[in-house]
């Protein structure tokens, strides 16, 4: 080649993915930038703030607030990472048991790459454990994939299963922003149901085929409707009678079910039970039973364990036809295996210490701080509801599950006139003032989407109970006066 | 809806991923397969085998086939895990030192959630390894992300990057099938560069132009060039010269390099040394210094570590757009960040234990650890290629780095012809017959591509010491009967 070419650089906005540039994540975005913003100046000591730290409520991260780990988990964990452990007569022998039992199903390869889908014994005790909750409805170890955390597991779902532009996701309104993101990457188009806040957030089942007709006369097809159980971010726990009618709604229109059960732990309702899309359907008449394709979600970063840097999660599915399960365990194949540590995480959620394996001591202890944790988030969960309603202008329903309140933001005239001066959606407008008068970042509803001209905000329930009570009475303090402000 | 309708499944071959039905990964294909359940036989005690056991050299996960972590990094992790280790007398005060630091550095989120993009602490110290490695080149935190191991990295810049059907990738033949995989997967086009099995499998660089221009002929635009360095399955270490003129055929033809540099502690040859594309490309003069784009891959899996399942690894970058950084961190954001304990690993990979930080007992140990594994790793790797070459029909280059050997299988006639009448291509029926008859399980070198009417296998040398002589004997015993069979 003769002389040096001068080029630009390979890789630009014009030659990139576009479907990444149009995606984005609202948990993640300007309000955790923000926060992260006025930390570094807490720490660097410079700015002037009317408080001392961020109060990190945008994300799920109960460990980021102080909530202690299981103490059983981690035992089993340390001891397998470092097996000198083991010798140790200090360690308890009802840790070492299940350390042992491990390392004897791993034929001594514990921490090298697993079969790529997972352990066969995790996926084993995974359809186990499914089997027990839904009162005896066969689970396959072979229809189990374990993954890095529900993300990763959703993320595969979308990747494997959706392949053109004019396929569509039926998601909720309000949603996890995940899913609108990988709608976006993916490049296939959001087909939106409404959920009801004046009762409870509960899905309006009747309006499932109109959202699905308005699609289909637009020429996308529907290929999946994506539902969270209990809710992220509106907290409600659905009925076994609604669930009935989504699977009739999904069969008759030949749509997968993406059921995002991650907050199955986490119900706080006494009357509200969580009951599985799994068995549900496997109790309906055929051809529902037999003939709706389901793919379900779980995750060790929610629930109890709220172990959220281990990424462990799992997907099981139900009436998958066999030629795309040999396709969906190629796709986990080819990404390789799930972090091990996640993979034993997942082993430890659906098999708790018993008096038989681990001695009464190891399981007294496991069952006590395993309640005490449940019901602290519980009350926390009361207590975030309640004083979201004394704040002016705030009306919330109350959590039934999962670890956030919604509460709706009755924002005045003038609030939103200035929030349009600023160039900012009206909620984030809120939440940036409210992060900037408390240090308590929390998420703007349109992050989540919401319903044309209503705002809200999502707070997660889970700063620590020594701090809770003082962070909410901050809160309203700025609530009240910006509420009057702008009134 | 009046009455039921009785429908098919929604999912099926015919609406999913059309590009993922496509995508075939050889190292977890028919190879791994069969040997799984020759194994399930052998647990069983049913069928009849002349090996007591499955000997698995098809992957390059060195703790499964014996190889004793290192005590340093297991012995951190379990006092993070389980803080309790930390008020144990009994517990080295070397190793605590780090892991309080780890703690420090989290600010009591060690095992939340952490940055989107791993932790800025193990971003910076990344970034520092990087500069002492490349000899003052400077490296910025803000161009790493930390990655559930490097298949994951690998699979994160694809998707980011690659945007259309007429979009092509450049990799080596032979390759590492994730490369394959995931130009399938992304609906890409192979752009094949051969190397050279005759010069110990260099590159030659006066070829890529002219595989550019005969994809460019095709309708295919050329957008990456994957290296392996050294290589994967043919282990050859890249000198200067070559990278050199790499980076300039990149340059000059505009597109971005993948360097896949997992195997750069791994190099055993004595007169070879891993120099980075980075440290090359940042010394060359301009524009080719200001103006390449480089994305460079790393991993706690191999070196020597080999921790297959922590699934460690990052990303780094040089000269990509500043736009472009952006979207390669929020596509991050949107997958949520890698697993703690993965990029805890990373951490300790790039900043090992120190007189000063860890004393001098926990140092010396760690040294002595390391270096008794990277010797044994150099001896068999030269055990493995001297018995290849005392095989009948066989020939193998050195190995001058990375964990395989990749030997050439003179295949006689009649060899083919058999594995024609079984329908399996030639050194798959090979690879077949050696595992039936030794229970060493290697993977046909068609898995990695080839060029047309070569055979090869690729094995790994990753034995234990007191097994790999014996190993390599039935592997000698089963070829030249194999090749006398069919001469």
């Amino acid at each position: 080649m003769s002389g040096v070419r001068h080029l630009g650089k390979a890789l630009t906005l014009k030659t990139i993915n576009p479907n990444l540039i149009e995606a984005q994540y609202a948990v993640r975005g300007i309000m955790a930038q923000t926060a992260a913003k006025i930390r570094q100046d807490l720490e660097a000591g410079t700015g002037s703030y009317p408080f001392d730290e961020i109060t990190e409520c945008h994300v799920g991260n109960p460990q980021a607030l102080g909530q202690k780990p299981v103490s059983f988990y981690r035992q089993v964990l340390s001891a397998l990472v470092n097996r000198e452990l083991l010798d140790s007569p200090a360690f308890p022998e009802g840790v070492k048991a299940r350390a042992r039992y491990y390392i004897k199903k791993s034929k001594g390869n514990l921490h090298g790459y697993s079969e790529e889908s997972g352990f066969d014994f995790v996926r084993q005790a995974v359809a186990q454990f499914l089997e027990r909750r839904d009162d005896g409805i066969k689970s396959d170890p072979n229809r189990i994939i374990l993954t890095d955390g529900a993300s990763n597991a959703i993320d595969h779902c979308f990747q494997a299963i959706m392949s053109s532009r004019d396929q569509g996701v039926m998601i909720p309104i309000p949603q996890y922003p995940l899913y609108s993101a990988l709608i976006r990457l993916y490049g296939l188009n959001e087909v939106p149901y409404y959920l009801d806040e004046e009762s409870g957030w509960q899905i309006k089942t009747e309006d499932l085929q109109a959202s699905y007709d308005v699609a289909q006369a637009k020429g996308i097809k529907p290929r999946a409707i994506v539902i969270i159980n209990p809710g992220n971010p509106t907290g409600q726990v659905l009925t076994e009678d609604t669930i009935k009618k989504i699977v009739e709604f999904a069969h008759d229109n030949q749509i997968v079910i993406f059921a995002d059960e991650v907050y199955q732990q986490n119900i706080y309702r006494e009357d509200r039970k969580f009951v599985s899309f799994k068995k549900v359907l496997a109790n309906m008449p055929k051809p529902y039973s037999a003939n709706t394709d389901l793919i379900s979600f779980n995750s060790t970063s929610k629930g109890i364990l709220g172990e959220c840097g281990a990424r462990g999660g799992y997907i099981e599915w139900f009436n998958i036809d066999p030629e795309v399960e040999t396709q969906l365990h190629k796709l986990k194949s080819l990404k390789t295996c799930a972090n091990i540590n996640g993979q034993l995480f997942i082993d430890m959620m659906v098999r708790p210490p018993t008096e038989e394996e681990n001695g009464k001591e190891v399981t007294e202890n496991f069952k006590k701080e395993r309640s005490a944790l449940f019901e602290s988030l519980k009350r926390r969960s009361n207590l975030v509801y309640e004083s979201m309603n004394e704040m002016k202008g705030i009306t919330c329903n109350k959590i039934e599950g999962a670890m956030y309140a919604f509460p709706r933001i009755h924002l005045p005239e003038k609030a939103i006139q200035e929030a349009k001066n600023q160039n900012l959606e009206p909620d984030l407008f809120y939440t940036l003032e409210a992060l900037k008068a408390t240090g308590i970042c929390t998420v703007q509803g349109s992050g989540f989407k919401q319903k044309p001209g209503e705002y809200h905000f999502r707070i997660t329930t889970l700063v620590s109970e020594d701090k809770l009570a003082r962070k909410m009475e901050s809160l309203k303090k700025f609530n009240d006066s910006f509420m009057d402000k702008y009134a």
